[in-house]
Order: C-alpha cells, then structure tokens, then sequence
C-alpha cells in the first residue's frame, strides 16, 4: 500500500510541511533536502494519488501545450518555441506537458474534462478554432500562442506578421526587386483552413503589394522538400521574369533554394531568396544561408507561458503581445540584376 | 456547479452508460452518438472531476511519452516516432501525451507520483538511467524506446545498432572503401554521458573495424550545422586519405555535406557520405541527397505503444523488438576514388 506523507517525513527527518512543499511544488525545498525527500519517496512507493491530491487542492501545476502534431510537423522554430515553454514554466515551479492530439475539440474536450492539468496553451491557431470555444465552455484558464479571429476576451502572443512582412518586403525593395513572389504554406489539409499564420502573412503581403504598385504572386506549397523543389520549377516556368522570392514554409525553404540552384540559377545573383519567420538552424543549415527574418520562437514561448501563469495565478491579463521576426543576415538576397531574368539568363 | 453523467445523458438522449463509455473512452461509441453527448458535455460544462474519475476507476488512459526536449532537440526522425506514438494510442483510445521534461529522476518521481497518466513510454535512454529506476521503484508500468544497461525486466524496443552499423560498413566496403570515418554526436552534456545510441553504434562500429582490420576513427560533433562543417574541416585536415564518411548525427549531416563541398571535394567521386539512421526528410533535403540507412521511427513507435498497452492491459509482456535501419538511395556514395585521396586532389 502507498505511504503517507507523514511516513516520507518520517523517513526523511523532515516535517509533514516540507514534504507537502515538495509533493504540490508550492514552496522551494533546500535541493539537498529535496533529494532526501525524494529518495524517501521512491523507496516509500508513496504515490499521491488523485483522490488524495483533489481533496487537498484542485491543483496540478501541470500546464498543457496543445499542439496537433499529427497534422504539423514540428519544424526547428516550433521545437525552439517548445523548450523555452517547457524551460519557463519548470522555472516557475509548473510542470508543462505537451499534447499532441489532433486539431479536434472533442480530444480536447475528452482531456480538459479529466482535470489533469490547470491551464492550457494553444498552438497553431485557426481564425474560426472550435478549440478555443471548447476552452471558453469548459472555463479551462488558457492562452494562445496565435490569434483566432475572434479576439474577445482572450489572453494571446503572436507573431506581428503585418510587421514582419513590411519589413522583409522593404528589404527585398530596397535591393530593387520592383516585384517579388511569395510561397506560402499549403492549406489544402482540410482541418487546418485559416491557418491564422498562412492567412495573416498573404494578406499582409498582398497589402503591401497593393500599396507599392507591384503585382502579388502567392504560391501554395505542401511542408516538403519536395514541393519546395517544384516550386522552384514553377516559378522558372511561370514566372520566369522573377528576381525575388519570399517563402513562409520552414520544410520548403531548402527545396525551394535546391531547385533554383539545380536549374542553374544562381543565388542570389539571378534570383534572391527571403525566407521569413523560419528558425536560424534552418536558414544556417543550407548553401547559401539563407537570408531570413527569424522567427521569435523562443521569446514567444516565454511570453506565452508567463501569461498562462498569470491566469492561472488569478493576475491581470497581461495585454495581448505581437513580436515580429527579426533579420538575420545570410547570403541569398542581394541587388535586383539590371536587365533581363532567370529564364532568359539561363535558356 | 459541474452536471452530472446523468444530466449529459439526458441532454443528448443516451442512456447513462453510453455517456460512461465516452467519459472515459472505454467502448466504441458511434461517431454521432459520440457527437452529441460531447456537445451536451461542453454545453452542460460537465466537468470530469479527479475525485470523481479516482473513486469511478484508478484510469486515466493518458499515456505519457518522456522525452528531455530541453537537452536533447527533436528532429525529423524524433517527430515521426512521436507522430506514430500518438496515433498508434489514440487508435487505441488512449492520450499520448508528451513530458519534455529535464533528463532528471527528480521531475519524473513528482509527475508520475501525480498518477496523472496510467503508464510512460522513456526515450533517449541511457546505460545508467536513473529514470528507469524510478519508474521501477513507483511501480509505474512503462515501455522503453532504447536501453539502459540493464535489461532485467524490462520491456522495450529499440534500434539494432549492430546490424544497422554492419549493413552501414558493408555497403562502403562493398563500394571498395578500404577504412571510413565515422562522425558520431557528442557526449559533452554531461546530463547525457553513456547516451544508449552513441555509445552502441559507435562500440558495433569498432568491433567491425577490428574485424576487417581497419583503423577505426571516431569524431564526436555536436548536433549542430556549424559543428558539422567543423567535422569536414578536421577530417580534411587530420585524415586526408579519407574516401568515405559514415555519419550518424541527424543535425550535423547537412554541415558535414556542405562543409566537404565548401572545401572543393566531390561527393561521392572523392568523399562518399553516408547518413546511419536519420530520417528521409533530412536526407532528402540536401544536395546530393543523402544515402542513408533511415531510422525506423515510424515503426519503434508503434511498437513502442503497443508494447506499453499490453502492459497496461496486464497482457504478456511482448518480447523485446530490436529493427534495423533500412538503406534509403540517395546520391552521396559511390565507389572509392583510385589513387590518391581528396587532400592530394585538392591541394
């Protein structure tokens, strides 16, 4: 049978209190003390079980990050993003869990209702996101890390893509791309329409395109190397005046750079390469290093979970964060060539 | 206040025990059925509480996969094994949820201790694993992805490094590659000395090298495209006779290929590179693609879950699963150059 916490306390010449500080993680414990503690409780089997723990306190300190993996693949800024979470909230005394379960409300309203954690993170929002209504039904205390259209009343940090965008698109302007093609994510996964991303980061574009008199091409391309390499041989065949390219998709981007290079387009000479809102490792991993504006993973992490925390600890909301991708340099943008294209360059 | 099982049964017209089978997810329910009582639940905020899930039945169903996100990064071939894991329990009714929790026995006693989740599935396991000897010690049943040095007992899957490395050295032996290099991870982080993978794949690779009688030359890097290009930097410089790079790094391969064509060397025609179980996407992504034996993920995950179900089920343990990688063409060996060496050649 399970040991009592007197039985650890005992054990571990401690009072009943520092035990109980080291069970709910509510107070800090000496970490020699804590080791006593532990090893007193594994020897012990002293398990809390639920029933014990629900009676004394609703509490869990566990927070989840709800991230469907099974449809998004987890790139290198999505990783960055999830050990800065998890750093953040073991430094706040919360264990936080991930779960990946699919985009469905019904998993989500299956794991809410059990009452194992106390407050969940969302990721990868969409604009119209039957999860965050299941969060507002359930009154589960959460924060997003992304936006759904409906902003009212909810606690969220999110990339400032209208920023981001102006700023990649000025960069690439400011070289002399009079025009410029973005490649975007693909969508055509039916549980992930309005990726709030993928839609926010087009329309950005298409404003700013609007704004400075250039024609927009957007192009949708599925998370692969692959289709980064076919849309390298789409933009040569139909677009084949293209000096620049803009691409929001963290798996195309090396295609995408490949297949230019393949074709014997050299980059950034022929055709400059702007990848945004992707992580470094990936922009570093590639010949050329990509240009990129970065994206902020890692502080998004750390807001997000700070205003769960807040929500959980019954503090003001903090005000909703936008942060925008920050440039880092590399070596495949560079001047608009004077005359002619790729295409006619490279017949 | 929450409803009740009865009050949900009634909103959605089921009957009481119907409802008990979707709460706790424990019979096929019809896809509509299931519909309409998860509509009532979240309509009538009916809210599984932990005292009432203890006293109704000691499962949570939830599944918890441990993985030290914080240290070790999670690639490509890390996110298809976490994928697989996922479904493979969800088909099964169950939750995996992921615990990127520190590579630390004392975080592991206080989630498990919680029973929030009826089993663990460990990964990244080391020969000394302090984690397995909690997980033996709270009783808690659990499955392994990988091995500690100690096998009493235990259940677990994991990949069989002695024949990958085998099939690996063969395949370059076979394409006259007298000696090879091998660029293993590093070990500095002191959280993961004795790290399983490393230290099996590089002890099978020494064996064989004494058993073909060649000099084996091992080179730790770290998991990162910088340190990779290092790697070729030092294999140039140090062992120039070099014709062949057997690589077993799934975040410095793409370094190691870009830092030997930086330097002006061939892939294959003076250095032939092979990539030992990383994952297609990653082999794929560069130029020439990688050859590589990829790492059955997808499969140690599916494994993986239903040898912790069975468990769980209070089933047979099933016997320990031990796959191999499997040789995934790519361009990036070939024969071994005649005469001379890439040093020589490029001088």
């Amino acid at each position: 049978m399970a040991a009592t916490m007197r039985e650890v306390a005992e054990a571990a010449g401690v009072s009943i209190a520092t035990v109980s500080f080291v069970v709910n993680n509510s107070k800090p414990v000496a970490p020699e003390t804590r080791r006593r503690i532990e090893e007193a409780m594994v020897r012990l089997q002293f398990r809390r079980n639920m029933v014990g723990r629900a009676l004394a306190s609703r509490r869990t300190r566990v927070v989840a990050l709800v991230y469907p993996a099974i449809e998004h693949k987890l790139g290198a800024s999505g990783m960055e993003f999830v050990t800065s979470a998890a750093r953040t909230a073991s430094a706040a005394g919360y264990h936080l869990v991930l779960w990946p379960i699919s985009n469905d409300a019904a998993e989500l309203t299956q794991l809410v209702g059990q009452g194992l954690v106390d407050g969940v993170l969302l990721m990868e929002v969409q604009l119209e996101d039957a999860r965050v209504e299941v969060l507002r039904a359930t009154r589960t205390p959460f924060a997003l890390i992304g936006r759904s259209g409906d902003l009212r009343d909810l606690v969220y940090v999110d990339i400032d893509f209208d920023a981001t965008m102006q700023d990649a698109v000025d960069h690439l302007r400011g070289l002399g791309h009079r025009s410029m093609v973005m490649v975007t994510g693909s969508q055509a996964d039916a549980s992930f329409r309005a990726y709030g991303p993928y839609v926010r980061a087009e329309a950005a574009f298409r404003r700013i395109a609007a704004e400075q008199g250039f024609e927009p091409v957007v192009l949708e391309c599925e998370q692969t190397t692959q289709s980064g390499r076919a849309a390298a041989e789409q933009i040569l065949a139909s677009w084949p005046g293209t000096t620049a390219v803009l691409v929001f998709n963290e798996f195309a981007a090396p295609g995408l750079l490949s297949g230019l290079l393949r074709r014997g387009v050299c980059v950034p000479q022929d055709v400059s390469v702007l990848s945004v809102l992707t992580s470094t490792e990936m922009s570093t991993s590639v010949d050329p290093p990509l240009t990129a504006f970065s994206s902020p993973g890692a502080e998004l992490g750390r807001l997000g979970v700070r205003a769960l925390l807040r929500v959980l600890e019954g503090e003001a909301a903090p005000p909703p964060a936008l942060l925008p991708g920050t440039l880092v340099p590399g070596s495949s943008t560079g001047p608009a060539p004077g005359g002619g294209s790729a295409r006619e360059r490279h017949a």
